[in-house]
């Protein structure tokens, strides 16, 4: 497939050709490339276009001897490539660049066409999009995409939308490209429009509040305990064969052990502590505000990596408000390291699945706010393989959900195998937070996620004082405990009581 | 100003009367109807205008007396009655009313004239109508609005945005009627466009925090320390003489001190322990998200919140995570109440101090994004009087902004003042942290500022290994501490590191 004519001049498609493949790809940066490698491994008929052909012909000289591909230079010749209903996954920059492509096969396109955005597109766009298309004829499909640029190529974890029409045709095609875990594909219809975009910002959010955890666990473990990189990599192995198991913890034992060639120290102590990030968790979280769902361990790790990029404010304070002024230095008296390296196992086993119970809540309440039908234990599986919180963990939490969604527990805490977790790990990792905030190290999600967990299961929570203070300055009412109605008491009258509601 | 015409028919505007008016409201509900008479009280001749022109004239016999009032009942009578610069204050609900009546104003005023909307509209949408109307040749401010019914009538907190230009007109008036602490006006022209609902919208963020903290601390001397509602509610009155004297402290105090009439019970445990929200505490979140800026403990006072309300998991946890399981029932001992009660007044003050420093982070980050010339000290002033969070503490924030912005303090809790009340606080609210977390008292806003203040502090955070995670599943790249550059280290290759920026 090369060709002789000038870089700038259209390769047009041979007639025999028409209508040969089952798939198309447009976009062919790393992901959108790996993506097309992988549907051609897996028997696909691959049509492939990019804006800049160049990029075509490179994927085709370096790859095209791994399966079909069908590769074109203009958006007509890459509908023409597909046989109906045309299918195509865009995998190109979220926003305008997206808009863009759907405009140019919206085009080209036919009623019963099938188009993909493979992108982190934000839900919203997804569902105007999805409608939009509607309006054409055209299944829109948002579908997550998770794993990278590795995942695309050896196998995503995927989680389509869209409608149920379109994922007869698209969801063979997917499964055939999906990480597999015990013989299945990663991959499910996850519910209409833009719920497959949801459930990956969610992904996403989850994926925040795991790393913040096992940040706090290793700054527990080599501040707090004074243990090396070298020695928290191998307790990370050991973690690794626990309940624990999963890629997170396995990587962290790899970037821990990795020595910097240049200086000979730890990499971790070379890498500038300021963590950055793209969008996906600041949206998972803004999403729960606008549903009313605690992510409180999602929030908290959000803000971390805000707050590690503040220098400004952080050489301040690290400067006045340091041992010779008083406060505690961030080193833990530990006695019995084994003892304390397992109090921390527990507590971060006990704060993961806080906060996987609150990202499972905000997918649950996404679904009831936006018309999804969506399975949470298909959820819970899909993401065992192929994405970055892929954990052992996630059987448990398929199993908690399986059955019928009537008798789902109201909170993951609450299914009796976690729910036994907790009552073994509440102990240790009570103690964990106490002690870290008497030594002053940061434990924003260890301790927020106990504080929500206690606050499920307070008999009285403060509330009832902040909604009596509401009804005093605002007239907000309030609910009383022994009957219904909304009351208000004539604070700057003769503070009787009257029923409103 | 009784007409004896049926009511449908419309009271046409006596000649005389035309440009009459310095100032007019549109929307007579209990905060518009309080506004015009606050206005008409301190001097302004106010022209009224309500779709229903019943309210008009109800408002006309019942405080007509009060001022100067020329009731209209057409949009254009209005118009004809103001003076020019013609200038309205709308007072309808956010949202579609809000751009109907703009809608209307826009047909009826000229160039030069002031729309101003006082409702609690959102910031982004105040930037929206102001550029629209700034097409139209029209200023349009949007005020901040705060203290409720009574601040309406009484003296509010007033926080204008819009031009400069319109605050020559608009800013004598509003100083006729704002609050005032020691001789000055609760106003100032707190920046262009949106500028004005930022702040207001801020400030209700930080009022959420204020009343969670102070709901925690409640809740330690309630179930902590087995106090009871009165012993609590002379606890927050003694308070009040104290750092701490606020509107908030002061009405806690209050309600902890109201019986119910109809139990003999302390009508806070009578109150149901659901807290209700409008919006304001969760768009700060949002919007804190956006810029990066962490603002914990308001995301945890309205995540506490939404908590409150989810009764089924509540339901379930409590009968599952019980003492009788294993779970400590949350009651402290407390050997020496007056040292604990005072541990926590510690506690409440350090928290309130990071949660203040947290939004005026937030303004600071706003007024960066999006042009605001916000002066922070003029801030803290406006807000000593007529709005929830007044309070003498704020007397320390204006002053530890005052001067030349360059020498403001990186973060509020390295002023001067406040470091030092943090050098003496910090040890308690540990203590009172650490203790509410082993005896099972959710304390999210005590625990979350107290890890930020330590994020603060922290010479080195787990931020580092989290952006080594990064760079190993996604490539994101990292920086070092001894050079500058962005750095890569081929995880699945022979792990050298590459500079790639």
């Amino acid at each position: 497939m090369t060709s002789s004519a000038p870089a700038s001049s259209s390769l047009a498609l041979p007639d025999d050709l028409v209508g040969r493949a089952n798939i198309g790809v447009v976009g062919l940066a790393t992901m959108g490339g790996n993506l097309a490698r992988n549907l051609a491994r897996h028997g696909s008929a691959v049509a492939l276009f990019n804006r800049s052909p160049q990029r075509t012909r490179d994927l085709m000289a370096a790859h095209g001897d791994e399966g079909t591909f069908i590769p074109t230079e203009s958006i007509t010749d890459f509908a023409r490539a597909l046989a109906r209903p045309r299918t195509a996954i865009i995998m190109v920059k979220a926003g305008e660049p997206t808009d863009e492509v759907i405009r140019q096969l919206t085009e080209v396109f036919e009623p019963g066409d099938i188009i993909v955005d493979g992108g982190n597109a934000r839900f919203t766009d997804t569902i105007r999009r999805e409608a939009a298309a509607r309006e054409h004829g055209l299944h829109f499909v948002g579908a997550g995409i998770s794993g990278g640029e590795e995942g695309a190529l050896e196998g995503p974890s995927i989680m389509p939308g869209g409608s149920v029409e379109s994922y007869e045709t698209l969801g063979p095609i997917l499964a055939s490209i999906a990480a597999r875990v015990d013989g299945e594909p990663c991959v499910t219809h996850v519910g209409t429009d833009g719920a497959g975009h949801f459930v990956k910002m969610v992904h996403n959010g989850i994926e925040y509040a795991d790393m913040q955890l096992i940040g706090e666990s290793y700054d527990l473990l080599r501040r707090g305990a004074g243990m090396t990189p070298a020695e928290i990599a191998d307790v990370f192995a050991a973690w690794n064969r626990t309940e624990l198991d999963s890629y997170l913890i396995e990587i962290t034992a790899e970037v821990l052990r990795q020595v910097d060639a240049e200086t000979g120290l730890p990499l971790v102590d070379v890498i500038a502590d300021r963590a950055g990030m793209k969008g996906t968790g600041t949206w998972t979280v803004q999403t729960a505000l606008d549903l009313a769902t605690p992510v409180t361990g999602i929030a908290e790790a959000v803000f971390a990596r805000g707050l590690s990029t503040q220098t400004a404010p952080r050489e301040a304070a690290q400067a006045r408000f340091t041992e010779a002024q008083g406060y505690p230095g961030g080193t833990l008296a530990v006695t019995d390291r084994a003892a304390f390296v397992e109090a921390v196992r527990q507590a971060l086993l006990a704060a993961k699945l806080v906060a996987y119970a609150q990202g499972f809540d905000e997918i649950r309440a996404g679904a009831a706010r936006f018309g999804w039908d969506i399975d949470l234990a298909a959820i819970a599986r899909i993401w065992r393989g192929g994405c970055i919180i892929r954990a052992g963990f996630l059987n448990l939490i398929a199993a908690a959900y399986d059955g019928d969604p009537a008798d789902a527990p109201a909170s993951l805490v609450l299914a009796p195998h976690f729910a036994r977790l907790l009552d073994a790990a509440q102990g240790a990792w009570r103690q964990v937070v106490a002690h870290a905030t008497l030594a002053g190290i940061p434990v924003p999600a260890f301790a927020s996620s106990l504080a929500y967990f206690d606050g499920l299961r307070s008999p009285r929570l403060p509330a009832a004082l902040v909604q009596g203070q509401r009804d005093l300055f605002g007239a907000h009412t309030y609910e009383r405990t022994d009957r219904p109605g909304a009351y208000h008491t004539l604070w700057s009258g003769d503070r009787s009581e009257i029923r409103v509601g």
